[in-house]
């Protein structure tokens, strides 16, 4: 029977955060992929590219894998009740719930994470807490059935690990040579562990407004779910 | 000014070739991207996805920065004459002239690679040669405006090469820690070089019959355009 794996988008999705996990997932054998939005209209995402939904919260089938990418329109999705109740609905008798970037905070706020280890984009780890998850500093983590991965391309390695999961690690290492992921950052600053100090301060001056609106509905989110303190 | 670059979006694109350039690219200050294709439906990619197109062949205006990704539709596209047309005309005013994947045997098919140092995905590098370039087996290939990225998922590696050329190092830099790429891949197997010898063979023997499609067609035009031996 064919695999059907669900990823989630909603206007001002990352993009990569979906796209890096689809280009791996969708090359495994007796795979479909759904791109699932409240209507089929195309979406748009926080850069401008829009791509095509092909089912709706209405009329996606039982998913084997739920994924929720992440990017700054997963604010919203936090208090959209249609997409909570759709994530909740599939979680009943999916084998995987997953994320990739704040996509987590999303599956936090559908009350899928309550004392589960989870990742999230570094910028924003903190924001599982408060939704009953408990947030792990690394680039892959799989609890039970629950495996989410770290900020935006941290999505291929997630995809990469999930497809050792489902078919086996051969069938993931020859997916891994198809896409060449080989990789050689020019520079050594993907991580605030690794970036200049002034790389970091500089950017986290930019996420401050981003973030602080981050922590108020991961806080309001939570007292709801009453995971929050 | 703004910054105009603009990638090719064709049928059977491998949408990771443009979507994790496009994710690096779109963050650069005063730059938009526009996603060109024949026509403004949506582009079916080779593993199902859509994506939107913004501007067609005719309405582009010229671009600072012409970007051709790969993927197996990349074939039809090197007999394409309209498209060709096209990059030819771009190429007249481009700053740069970039492709990821196998889309530098597009910019080869179009004559932009004539006696130019270029790479492409490892399985298809061998086929720059009869369109006139010189292939080289590196991640990304610098020689003067014409800047190309290897196979798939290494568009992320040259679209930091090529947002440090734009803007400088520190712009790249910041736009690294923001897209969290820390790459952590699970498994060694991304390179012909290190991946496992029965994981080599297994995949060389699923692409035996497109690399024999590829090289027909390559020196089918390299003939045409008098660069095939």
């Amino acid at each position: 029977m064919t695999r059907l794996i669900g990823m989630l988008i909603f206007p001002r999705l990352t993009q990569l955060d979906m796209t890096g996990p689809y280009e791996v997932l969708a090359r495994l054998p007796d795979t479909k992929v759904e791109l699932i939005a409240r209507t089929l209209d195309p979406v748009t995402t926080d850069r401008g590219m829009q791509i095509v939904s092909t089912v709706t919260y209405a009329s996606c089938p039982p998913l084997d894998i739920v994924m929720v990418p992440g990017g700054p329109g997963q604010q919203d999705l936090m208090e959209d009740e249609e997409a909570l109740a759709f994530l909740r609905r599939q979680a009943v008798s999916a084998k995987y719930l997953t994320s990739v970037c704040t996509g987590s905070l999303v599956l936090g706020a559908a009350g899928l994470l309550k004392g589960k280890r989870a990742t999230c984009h570094w910028a924003a780890l903190e924001h599982l807490k408060p939704l009953g998850a408990i947030p792990v500093s690394e680039k892959v983590v799989v609890d039970g059935n629950v495996v989410t991965g770290a900020g935006v391309t941290s999505g291929i390695d997630f995809a990469l690990s999930l497809a050792a999961i489902l078919e086996g690690e051969a069938v993931a290492r020859e997916i891994q040579l198809q896409i060449e992921y080989d990789p050689a950052p020019p520079f050594d600053s993907g991580s605030p562990k690794t970036a200049k100090p002034e790389t970091l301060a500089a950017l986290n001056a930019k996420l401050t407004a981003l973030n602080e609106a981050r922590r108020e509905v991961a806080a309001r989110v939570g007292r709801k779910l009453g995971t929050a303190l």
